[in-house]
């Protein structure tokens, strides 16, 4: 059942050479300036397998702005928090949207489709947030992210966060949107404060897929043995991950690489292989949905390679 | 890897006994006339592992109309004979509407989401029929779902069709509308004719999960060693159950039971755990996204009990 | 109150003259074949005073397919045979929507918004129908066309008929849909026959003004002394035309034009100046919403040199 | 063409007295809690004719909350400040939605359809604000009615305006919406400010009767013989009030009543009769779309009395 260490460093090694050729890189992400600036030039890889040995090429320890991959993790924690009293605020269908409508939320009186399109992780934040101060919410998330990869060095990238927070109108609106149907409970600049802030988190691929662990382990940190959620838990965020993990492009991505997956527009991606491994890619390009380009291609060429898929050998 | 075909058998049973005795069976599908009079008192379960043996429980031998079932089949026939071209004329993204919903056609200019919304599967019988008889398709159709069931015996269930294609009001609109965008290549009546006649094939559970087989088994039929499609088209095909196959309760389906599976409105449900088992339930009480109320309960006691989700142990 | 008849005949040919010289003639319709031949070349304009004088230039007497103008007469047809039971099966608002939008029917039930889009027209005629032989209903249509205009020549263009029924997709979409929900009470395809047939009833500017006098005049036709129908309803059918007469340009034409009136993408628009005028305006060009370009402009420009608008002095 | 004004004075009153009597009044807006207290059973009607003179009944001294009346004066001073360069933030087709609806806003890349549901006349406002500070552009809009009303007393309810802007989440979210598609130029809270204040401006049927003289008359307020817009503008506002200004009633009001007409949550409605009268009425309760119940019945047999309908006599 394990991989052998071996063949998955010469396929990831391969895939990375590969990445690094192609021309087609897709777009950086525009609407926040300060991610707009950078390199689409970057690649980076990091593959977890279950004995947790690393397969890792490319730019794999360069920090990136995780943006909506934090939406995993404050799903995973908000679910410690308040259990299943969280789906009357967010469902767990996919939208047929983009990331960032508004019109779902018109037809289905203010509660998001899932928890991983904006108003969804909005919804989610507001349950963290629930009457604390916005600092000490932030500090539990943070804390969580630490704790899960194994490493204090993670931090917010400020300068990210600020810049969310001035051009994040739609974000404003679709929040004051849902609390005008009562569906977030907290004032609405302290949610987004924390929203805008988790989102910009910024990791490596190797702290990533370290965080991603226990979703690939039934809900066990193999690293440090610790049990972060239950295995069904684990399960479930998996098939959310499936489901709506990429926007509209969800389906595709389904099709295509096979795993539970959850992309940020700043260009990662963390997959989960149930059993196998905990991957994480980062390529700043995007594809149409908002996706990473090439972090698709990677994953897809992955476990095409390695027999990985979810849906049969 | 392979169950213990005794466990098995004593969970299927098991399961069985227990949805005998629940209270709660949801509502028979009224809108087809010939459907509304079936007992809701009924449940049948068929799965048939790796190895060929078969675990069965209730009323496994009873025919009924597997409907949106066999939208699997249509599509796996249609890749078989236009290949990627398919997907000119339908999607592969979760709808977020229900079945039969005609708001997305006008926003995506004619082309369904996905190959399992009405209209979806409309679009793929129309690519079979692409220029032959209806009969002719229609008797095509029937022998792939006899050669994958190993069972001469499978027929249409004439008085269903009939009744679907007096009644099909809404399949007739959205046939029109597609056409409109010029989606639709053969004549209105003689695509909506194959499609009300497929949809209405009777077949038990122990058929539909012996025709299920070559999905959970990278395109091989292992009963007859036959290749019935290349391994990725088999892994493709059970990630888009994963992702649509149950309209708008999809998301739920995979959050609860963590296996691709196609309902129909007759109250079956096909589902595959890939490399371990095909399954075949049928219960014909719907919940209120018009999939079997008691079918997807069993399926979740049953991946809960045997490990089966793909979404990790 | 009396218009000067020598005034207004040098208003008309003005206008009439402008209007030959203009270059922006707009797009003929193309998705009715037999209409897209039309030369966008012509325009004719006639106004009939309230004391039956009339003002006519330029293709005034050149019949053309009045296509959706046609709905201003059925409807009248149809409040004189059910009276208010008509508006069980069509409401009285804008709609917001292109003329042949589908999603409306969706979020309201099937019931179409108002008797001048489509689906709206063709419920309508479904209530004309109700229960006679589509040649009967037809008959009755034509012969109140020709009673209100004074004119047995009247007719229907055969040829229009057809292509359109043979290229009506979306209508039978439409009317699909609705039979759906039990809006339409006629077979389909008597009720779409009755309807493209109306649609292609050919008028010129004269007929068609002189049939819409009854409504500028209480409900009475001043040529013949004949009460067409009682003043509320005259009212009435005039402001369903003013607020939904135009499809998605309905509220441009009031904003500009100030007059009740009813377009046909056969480029003929029916406007009414409430105990002042009936003018009829015919430029096959077409404008985005699918109305008459220069037929608007000169509509407006009639308006403001007469002081006609509805709207104030 | 001038009203017997004895006649009037008898409709008036008979009217009034009608609405006193009858046992439907609606229900009286709940979601601004400082409207909320308001009793059903007042009513109140001023018409005041061409001639000036003024037939008036019921408590039409009494001063309420005019809130979306407040648009149509706001709609007069942006045209009057940057004249056709408002139609780039705003539409004039009515929007086929409820009046906060924000569906419509994303398909039509934030531009409102009119403004007179709420995000037009929130963009509308904003450019009113333009770079100026909130307090002096609402010192503006309050001298601008003052003038249009001759009474220098009309002030605003600041416990309305606090009311509106402490639960306003909607309004907001529209708000932000249209900024992130830059619609919007001033800080979203500057012209949310001006917004709710000028919404909760108090005004006497009386005083609302006379500061809408100029649009039944040409542009001109014959009170005081000032030219507040040209007559050309006067119609076109005239005309937007007919198609819009009763937002997803439009269509039914101007059926029933036949007379251009803003409604507001506070239960009045603001009535033109072109050449002929200014018309206010005022009863809290409100029908199913929002406007005024008996507002609309007693315009309904005002003009049916009065012959005063643009459709015709």
């Amino acid at each position: 059942m394990h991989s052998n260490i071996r063949e998955l460093e010469l396929v990831v090694k391969e895939i990375a050479d590969e990445m690094a050729q192609r021309a087609d890189r897709g777009e950086v992400a525009s609407y926040i300036p300060e991610l707009a600036c950078i390199d689409s030039g970057h690649f980076g890889i990091v593959v977890i397998d279950a004995d947790g040995l690393i397969a890792a090429a490319g730019d794999c320890d360069v920090p990136f702005s995780i943006q909506s991959i934090s939406k995993v993790f404050t799903l995973t924690l908000a679910l410690g928090k308040v259990g299943n009293r969280l789906w009357r605020h967010v469902g767990r269908e996919p939208s047929g949207s983009p990331f960032n409508s508004i019109v779902q939320l018109e037809r289905e009186r203010g509660v998001p489709r899932n928890p991983f399109i904006n108003a969804g992780a909005i919804a989610v934040t507001d349950q963290i947030l629930s009457g604390h101060q916005p600092k000490e919410a932030l500090g539990e998330i943070l804390r969580f992210m630490q704790f899960l990869a194994g490493d204090d060095s993670i931090m917010i990238d400020e300068k990210v966060a600020a810049s969310e927070q001035r051009t994040g109108f739609r974000n404003v609106a679709l929040t004051n949107y849902m609390k005008s149907f009562g569906v977030i409970e907290n004032p609405v600049d302290f949610t987004l404060g924390v929203y805008f802030h988790h989102c910009a988190i910024s990791m490596s691929c190797r702290q990533l897929a370290m965080a991603g662990r226990f979703l690939a382990h039934s809900g066990i940190n193999p690293s440090t043995g610790h049990t972060v959620v239950q295995a069904e838990r684990a399960r479930r965020i998996n098939a959310l991950m499936l489901t709506c993990g990429h926007y509209d492009g969800s389906g595709e991505f389904a099709y295509r690489v096979g795993l539970p997956g959850k992309s940020g527009v700043g260009g990662g991606i963390l997959a989960v292989a149930p059993g196998k491994a905990s991957i994480a890619v980062w390529a700043p390009g995007l594809d149409a949905n908002g996706n990473s380009h090439l972090g698709r291609i990677a994953l897809e060429a992955l476990t095409k390679r390695m027999g990985w898929s979810i849906f049969g050998a």
